[in-house]
């Protein structure tokens, strides 16, 4: 960290006390999820979005369709969990959702390290809590992970769906794919799951998809 | 809308009901919000941010800083707040915090039309709940507005010092005019206050500020 920044952290400390300096630490380190750039195409089809953005969206997406939550979930817990459920690829980076198995488990071991690394900055049971969190919906076992991360695929599909699919024709992605990786959303609401296999259907049909 | 996309919607209105097919319209809509760009840059001054990853930021702070919203706060109605705070600039744009009041009073009307257009797309009593939220954020006089309203100023000012005031010196800003802006933040928090105080008189001697 420059020198400038360092002694700006000390000021903080000493006005704040030492938590809320370690609290900026985090808000401030996290604004590296700005810089990650995803697969999904923004609806103008200019650029990617970022990591940011992304969570930004999926977040306003949780609030909107709430209420396809089944009735013991916590949307605003889920929305909590959306917030920070990015934030270990500040360095662990964003793996394409349709790479392969051997991928995947190397962002994995990559993720927990990561998670150790920025939930740690925080001060300790707030990083715990929030760290928590994340283990949470990574384990994809609660109803409020269930929704989050229906509101997290929903989402890239969604850009795709609306973009002729622009990601997913770069990519090569076939239907089979998709309908693989969609699956999940049926945890979380199974009405949202049958119009995801909808537009799945209709995507093959118009090409945004390769067959089979 | 391109006739792909209409298709589209008619698609999800039969499959999933008329509401949904708004909910997502919306949904799709305010993805206009990646391409808002506002003065405040990153942290690793490589671009200013947009106006979606900055609301993910402020979103995200609520959570982190609720020990400072006092005791009537709901942080998370708070964070729901800020999650639409912004989607009026789609259409009205970002302002220039030290912009002059003519500029502020021209957009707030073009920022209400905003409002009527995009809360409007959502089913009607979603649409009037989230615009109703979007007003308090703006009538700044509930205990969560002031909290949220602290968030959303902590967050550009906070980017602008730890970045050597790089906003700022492009637009040649006093402290005057950073200390009346921020004074609303005392309104949120007034821990949170004593620390912006302390950081405004350290960035006018380390130059980040014009002086006066």
């Amino acid at each position: 960290m420059p020198s400038a920044q360092a002694s700006l952290f000390t000021l903080i400390a000493e006005t704040g006390g030492p938590a809320l300096a370690d609290q900026l630490r985090f808000i401030l380190e996290v604004d590296k999820l700005k810089s990650i750039v995803r697969q999904s195409p923004l609806m103008t089809r200019d650029r990617n979005e970022t990591d940011a953005e992304h969570t930004w969206h999926v977040a306003t997406m949780a609030v909107v369709l709430a209420d396809f939550a089944g009735p013991e979930v916590d949307v605003m817990r889920a929305v909590r969990m959306l917030l920070v459920h990015d934030i270990v690829e500040i360095d662990a980076g964003d793996t394409f959702l349709y790479a392969t198995p051997e991928v995947h488990a190397a962002q994995e071991i990559a993720e927990r390290a990561a998670a150790d690394r920025i939930f740690g900055l925080l001060p300790e049971s707030q990083g715990a809590e929030l760290r928590a969190l994340w283990d949470e919906f990574e384990a994809h076992e609660s109803a409020d992970a269930h929704f989050a991360r229906t509101m997290d695929r929903l989402q890239p599909f969604l850009l795709n769906v609306f973009t002729d699919g622009m990601g997913w024709r770069k990519h090569g992605v076939r239907t089979s794919q998709v309908r693989t990786r969609m699956r999940i959303v049926a945890d979380g609401s199974p009405a949202l799951h049958a119009l995801v296999e909808r537009l799945i259907d209709e995507s093959e049909a118009r090409g945004y998809l390769a067959p089979g």
